[in-house]
């Protein structure tokens, strides 16, 4: 066994201080000069091979491939017209995706190409049909065939040559269980006919012998996604639990039948679930010996080395040989990417040769355990299996002990040269529909265009044979980091990542913090008015609304007396907190940020039970709440400092800001803890009084937050806690002459009523009273003809069911256009099956409860009146005890019905057909609301459109229509939505401040300063 | 005579067209070394004297001097404290000052002060006094006294010397007939005894001879500012005829005692007043012989050349002679800022050696002209001297024939030199007390340590002989433009220009407008709805307020169905112009500001005949309006780019804007122009239908500006014009369901209602209705201790009397701090006496009529309150015909007086005592508005205070309250003066927007493009 100390999870920030190389294998010169033997011999075989057909620099694909690693616009145009194809059912918008696609300005194209496309509209199939066939033509490259007929031909051609076989059944994530159903049933059509058609054909290849006799032939690749819908990675029990029905046919097939099961690796998120998956279903007496197994590992996942090592552990424990296939991974960008959005470590490396460098260091790790593990080397990198076959060759290992793998269409030259070396190769070869299969191909796409790649690199001419067979050691220092984000500028606001539940670490400590909370539960919280606790009023218990039995605390009521001596003491306060250094009061959300991060978890325990929060959401509450203090604070520095409205000698002209005064801070139940901090540390940080009234349902949590930012250093007088009912406090409030401004976010009939009671000046007032007022919404999402349904069904899922509906912004209505309405139906319904209701203290739940009885009421009455007006589709189950709401989706729902017209806020899906964009447009702008809503779509036109007719505060373009992020996605509407303002957003603060502008004459005497620098 | 061609008045504009040197003298070698070699022997006799104290880096002023030379800051403030040091009464006070201007962080100072400026606190008086001293021994080395006796002393040792002397007086600016009689008075005096004293030594210096015997000894030099406080530049009939009562008794004496009298010349607005008065007093029949007489002229100026070849045709045909002082000019950065301010060209040189070089060719012409004219060489320069003496040798002139001048105190050992060389040498002696004689102090204090003067770089050794006997010709390519004001960015707003009615031709065609204008009033104005001309109306006649008899035009009164027609036309409009280009909307507002352009006199003269206002109040209204236009199609420009909100890999987050609907435009009468375009065309460009209602009083100019804004291509259906009463069309559009929003400047009350009404939110309503609401105010000045009273007093006139106090930033409390109340009242009240009442037809009006017969009447009762409640201490006069109210002074104001607290919109002034600064902000923030205000201090603390203290929406410092610039003072106050929203502000067409929000996915496939650059 190798020194080289384990390298663990590493979060990217330390990698300052470690020299990142000490992780890898130190480069050793007698090694490496095998490997460049090894390497060489390798290349000069390749060269005898015809040259590699993709990079050939003829035919029209080559062509492609080579504008694209010229033009980068042009690669991602052309790209996104692979991925989009597919869907389009007709010339005429083939031609159309095409001219939008690649007509944009932008793009360069060659004169040939510009005057097709030009012409493209007059004979639309004169274009359309050669441009399909050239794209399924470019798949069928990468494919190795359709049906199992051309799989078996493709076996024979491998065997012939000497190559073994994998086979996978192209197919990702699925939505529903039929889709499911009939993912698993091709796999095991798959394993009986080959394994008929293997047992006609006895004579195995040459690599399917292995050191002490046959391999198992038939192997079979197979990604979890596929199996199932019900995988939630933050709930890895009830997941594995449903994987493992899809996998137990599977398995016994492969075991009747004497195939090889390979798991493949999917998105970082799916690894831990994968391996543990594995890990428990071969635990199973059943499958204790056979099938024979593999599993994918991948190199770029700083991580993987210790899933390794674990897995090499078990695989002893339980005495279970296991194939292991080492590859670089296939999702890079999208790693990258994504734990990017969510401020999240990344977790591959950042550098190319890394993660060729942690391959080797793999690959020896693997070799030295080959008595328990049979090494499958998948890589297209020469210098990679150079480096195998040298530290094989070292340790004495018989080639056949191991295998090497390449994708079937890619690096054939290299198979080759592999057997000719004495190698056993297997090809991966991935079979299904040409069309459908457009994610693989735009996968291989990227792979033989990035600049990174091997492939490109070796056969563009880009590199020396020297250079490529380099130490990736070596290259590290220097390589470039292609996606790395800009650093965050010092003082610049950065969002606060939320929990990720995939780490079974972070579940544990969730589960241990409900279990304290709960223990908690119960305490009276009084008013706190000038900063003393009044204790003796009425109380009002405040409850679980999935276990309406359980009390989480009791609230003191707040009287009008009560409103009084606030704003009376918030008047007093006002003259001293106006005059506070503006970094003093942002200093004091930073540390109220700092305290809710710290006890986030507890937190978000609290808002699972009091506001029935699925962990996540609760945990996207705190998350806004921080974002919310340290974004304004931020912000509340920016306008500090004056700013030149115009430079003119000899005069100063500035413009600075003021606060308003004293304020009301009302807010909803359904974001308890991130819509109340908004709405009262806004206004602090801008120099106002607030006076805080939590809602009624969820007092509990604003008493907690009232604490917290006492604690944090908010002066007495300046901030008070007045919880009370609407009716009684709030209406008094607002109306109080002494009332500057009100903060409010809920429902549009008691926004109205407040914009009109603040509109009255009353004797005495001071101010022309400010109402910042967020209301419903009756959200929609576009479903164009052409768009992702893999991406848009779940979107669409979560947008509408993820905490019962409950937010402002979730979805309310799809529209659906004509042409694909039948088919989104189908998968859309079908999917809404397997989704999780339940309590949301298990971590699985998605759909909660909804906040109260009167809510539940009211929209089960809702539901019921939908039946009258329109089809239902789907309605889920609930459990008895709490409030809670089936999922819910109508369909042949017409603009008119109440069930499209009126806010729900609840798990109520209303689906409208539309003829076209026009109408669908008019549907969605057709209510009294303008919130949220989106559009999924592939059509750069129809993208566009979007944005300037779909009138709506937030749009969201081919993602869900919710989980807006401070600063990222300033949030609220108009019409009936809101008065126009946008929280989380830059002018946001502004709603509490007035402007004024200042202008010193400093000419004295004819003389003027040399200007301010 | 020369050749070269007359360079009449340059804009600037051109300078890059013509080769700025043709208008100078060619060089020309002959004369150059003549040059050189006059200036050689200067040098050398000059080298012989001992060295100028000033610059011997010996001595406190010395070192000070030198400091400031090298540290601008401490330059600044040093000159600052050197200013305001006349006005502190006690040593506290000094030492206070002190600390704050040299205590400031910016300004290095060596330790011994910095230990001076620490200990100073402890004993104000052992620090205060000896600065106070040095101070004032500073001022004395540059002022030859402070009284007659002094004056005489310095005659003598000037006579001794051989120096000829001319005496000036120190005084500037007068504000009222006591200050000017007193200066009068002086000036007599001086006359007198210095002529007895003259009579008493017979014997004549050197200098006193001329070619053809002995000149007038007595040789007085005056300042046309400080005669009398009558001095309107834009009304140079009335100043002129002001001036002759107070020149004549000057002018007698003068003759009679055989002086010559010397115009001086001040500032650039006073130089044509003076070379009319100058010429015309001089062809009245009593002056046509005598005294003698001289005027002084600015090289620096661009138009002197014109004016001096003007002057000295003017005495050839009167066969006058004269003497003309040829000066380079005192106040270059003045004249230089004020212009750029005002966007204006800039009328002197921007080159130093293109005010050398022009005083080069003036040299020459006032020699070649030395028949009429006795030149009088008044510089410094050592060059410009030597070339002067070049020339009169070449054109073969008695030396005797023309004189050198210089001022006392500096270049001793120029004069001696000169006089050594046989010239004539008169020393320019300024009389008068030290302290009150600081302005002509820290002028001196600037020339000498100027980076382009000549005395301090050659003195500070900066250039060689040979550098500063070179041609100035040749130094102008690379010179410097140190006050140039940076060019506007392409596509950057730029401000509309006032017309400059200082310049005769232009009241020429203001005149000529006003009559064509009058000539064509009394048409009849329809209603114009969705396109179409509505004239079957009631129609209200309008009227001049000046002469209530005369009627501007009628407009037809719209009915509430007129009202409905607009809102259903500008709702069916609405859609098409929403989605209009940005940039097609931008450019019709563009249009109309071209056009307002264009017809800015037409416009201005019906302004004043509208409304009745003043010239320049009017010709403000327009460049307002204009502004408006361009400022907001600039702004609009950006609104429509969209602003990325956070940069995050995957998504592409931007906000946008979108317009809000329909609006209604309520304007008021007082900027009849200005606001109602500002309130019509922001909401349009950003893409609302408007619907305008002018105010009754100034419908006509409403009407003119919907035919001007037709014309400039809005179309039908998007902006209505709908005059009519507020009572009944205004509330109903107030009101209106589709109504979205309403831009309304205007009276508390009818704001007040409108934010009511337009808070009840009406079934059917679509949008939460937003009010753009700005009302009146109750605008007070401070008045410090330390104020500079001499630009205090006609700031806070015109802030309260221009345009009748009919604006809201008017000025109505004068707050003034107890210790300099008494002495600040006594000025105020006394120069109110001349502030101009009358007819605004006529250019020197300042103070025209109220509105109408209300505001008349309204006002009057206010005053005949405050005469129950306060001391009245001033009431002018007013005119019978037409609705004028006299200016109005109260003092003793108590805070709880209704003069003190209600908005009076008409020339009244409360005038209120403060103790301090504490009580003096408190008086300010203590009504129910908070619009304008502004202090008067000299104490940089004070003025940080006040910016943090004083809470109204538009603070001024040291400068006038009135008068706000669109971008440079965004306009707007809060309170019950409005809803914080600023006019002409960088926000304010956000407040006819919603933002929205974009989140697009651009991932796809684990793919996504490159970042857009």
């Amino acid at each position: 066994m190798t020194a080289v100390p384990l390298r663990i999870y590493d979060t990217g920030k330390d990698s300052g201080k470690k020299s990142p190389m000490s992780a890898f294998l130190p480069p050793d010169t007698t090694l490496e000069s095998a490997i460049k033997s090894k390497g060489e011999q390798l290349f000069a075989l390749m060269d005898q091979q015809p040259p590699p057909a993709l990079f050939s620099k003829k035919g029209a694909y080559a062509r492609l491939m080579e504008w694209s690693m010229k033009d980068p616009v042009f690669k991602t145009q052309l790209f996104r017209f692979v991925d989009v194809l597919p869907s389009l059912n007709s010339s005429a918008e083939i031609v159309r995706h095409l001219q939008e696609y690649l007509g944009d300005k932008a793009v360069e194209l060659n004169p040939a190409l510009k005057a097709g496309l030009a012409a493209s509209s007059f004979a639309p199939a004169l274009v359309a049909t050669p441009v399909k066939a050239q794209i399924v033509d470019m798949a069928s490259q990468f494919v190795a065939g359709e049906t199992g007929e051309d799989l078996l031909k493709q076996i024979k051609r491998n065997t012939k040559l000497g190559l073994a076989t994998t086979i996978d059944l192209l197919g990702e994530t699925v939505l529903n269980d039929a889709e499911a159903d009939v993912f698993l049933q091709r796999n095991l059509e798959i394993l009986d006919s080959v394994s008929k058609f293997y047992a006609k054909e006895p004579t195995p290849s040459f690599s399917d012998l292995g050191p002490k006799g046959p391999l198992p032939r038939l192997n079979l690749s197979v990604k979890i996604s596929a199996l199932t819908p019900d995988v939630h990675p933050a709930d890895p029990e009830n997941s594995i639990a449903a994987l493992k029905e899809r996998f137990r046919p599977i398995l016994r097939r492969a075991a009747a039948v004497g195939a090889l099961i390979n798991f493949d690796m999917e998105s970082y998120k799916l690894k831990d679930l994968t391996l543990q998956l594995f890990k428990s279903i071969f635990e199973e007496p059943e499958f204790r010996q056979q099938p024979a197994i593999g599993i994918a590992i991948q190199a770029y996942l700083r991580d993987c080395e210790s899933d390794l090592r674990d897995l090499v552990a078990w695989a002893r424990r339980h005495n279970r040989p296991l194939s292991v296939r080492l590859v670089k991974g296939a999702y890079w960008d999208y790693e990258t990417i994504i734990a990017q959005q969510r401020d999240w470590p990344v977790p591959v490396w950042q550098k190319k040769p890394e993660s060729d460098a942690n391959y080797e260091k793999l690959s020896l790790f693997l070799l030295e355990n080959i008595d328990i593990v049979t090494p499958n080397f998948a890589s297209h990198n020469v210098r990679s299996c150079a480096h195998v076959i040298a530290q094989a060759e070292r340790l004495g290992i018989d080639p056949r002990a191991y295998e090497f793998q390449a994708l079937y269409g890619m690096a054939d030259e290299l198979k080759l040269s592999l057997l000719q070396m004495g190698h056993r190769v297997r090809e991966y070869c991935a079979i299904g529909e040409l069309l459908p299969g457009m994610a693989y191909l735009v996968r291989r796409l990227l792979e033989n265009t990035s600049n990174e790649g091997f492939l490109r690199i070796k056969n563009m001419g880009e590199a020396t044979k020297d250079q490529l067979l380099g130490n990736p050691v070596n290259a590290i220092a220097a390589a470039p980091e292609p996606l790395a984000r800009k650093p965050h500028a010092a003082g610049a606001f950065v969002n606060a990542a939320n929990t990720d539940y995939t780490q079974a670490a972070n579940r544990d400590k969730q589960r241990a913090a409900l279990t304290a909370c709960t223990a908690q539960l119960g305490k009276k919280w009084p008013l706190i008015i000038n900063g003393k606790k009044i204790t003796d009023r009425a109380y009002i218990p405040s409850v679980n609304p999935a276990k309406p039995s359980q009390i989480i605390g009791s609230w003191a009521r707040a009287t009008v007396a009560d409103a009084e001596s606030a704003v009376a003491a918030s008047v007093a306060a006002f003259p001293k907190w106006r005059s506070t250094p503006i970094d003093d009061r942002a200093r004091i959300l930073e540390r109220a940020a700092d305290l809710m991060e710290s006890r986030r978890l507890e937190l978000n325990s609290l808002l699972i039970l009091e506001a029935g929060k699925p962990w996540i959401e609760a945990d996207g509450d705190i998350s806004e709440a921080i974002d919310f203090c340290r974004f304004y604070a931020v912000e509340m520095r920016k306008l500090a400092k004056p700013v030149v409205t115009q430079s003119v000698p000899g005069e100063r002209c500035v413009q600075t800001w003021t606060p308003r005064g004293v304020g009301v801070a009302i807010a909803p139940w359904n974001f308890p803890l991130a819509i109340l901090t908004g709405l009262v540390v806004a206004p602090l940080v801008a120099g106002n009084c607030v006076i805080m009234k939590p809602a009624e349902q969820t007092s509990v949590i604003g008493a907690v937050l009232m604490d917290l930012l006492v604690e944090s250093g908010v002066p007495a007088g300046v901030l008070h806690f007045v919880p009370g009912f609407g009716e009684d406090v709030g209406a008094h409030l607002v109306g109080h002459p002494q009332v500057d401004f009100v903060a409010f976010t809920g429902s549009r009939a008691v926004g109205c009523k407040i914009w009109e009671t603040a509109g009255k000046t009353q004797p005495g007032q001071q101010t022309l009273k400010k109402v910042v007022c967020e209301m419903g919404g009756k959200n929609a999402l576009v479903i164009d003809n052409d768009a992702d349904l893999d991406e848009a069904i779940p979107a669409a899922l979560y947008s509408a069911f993820g905490f019962s509906g409950q937010k402002c912004s979730a979805l309310s209505r799809l529209i659906v256009l004509d042409e694909v309405y039948d088919h989104f139906i189908e998968r859309f319904v079908s999917a809404c099956g397997s989704y999780p209701i339940g309590d949301p203290a298990q971590p699985g739940t998605i759909l909660g409860p909804v906040i109260d009885a009167d809510a539940q009421k009211k929209i089960l009455g809702i539901i019921e009146q939908g039946k009258k007006e329109a089809k239902l589709a789907f309605q889920g189950t609930a459990p008895a005890e709490g409030y809670f709401v089936p999922a819910t989706v109508f369909v042949n729902v017409k603009p008119e019905h109440s069930i499209a017209r009126e806010e729900i806020f609840g798990p109520v899906v209303a689906v409208l057909r539309a003829k076209n964009l026009d109408e669908a447009f008019a549907l969605v702008n057709g209510t009294d609301y303008a919130l949220t809503g989106g559009l999924f779509s592939r059509s750069p036109k129809a993208l566009e459109r979007a944005q300037n007719e779909m009138l709506v505060g937030n749009l969201y373009l081919n993602r869900a229509c919710t989980g807006a992020i401070v600063e990222r996605h300033p949030f609220g509407g108009f019409k009936m939505s809101g008065g126009g303002t946008k929280a989380g957003g830059k002018g946001y603060l502004e709603n509490f401040l007035f402007p004024r502008s200042v202008a010193e004459n400093v000419m004295r005497r004819g003389f003027t300063p040399p200007e301010e620098a």
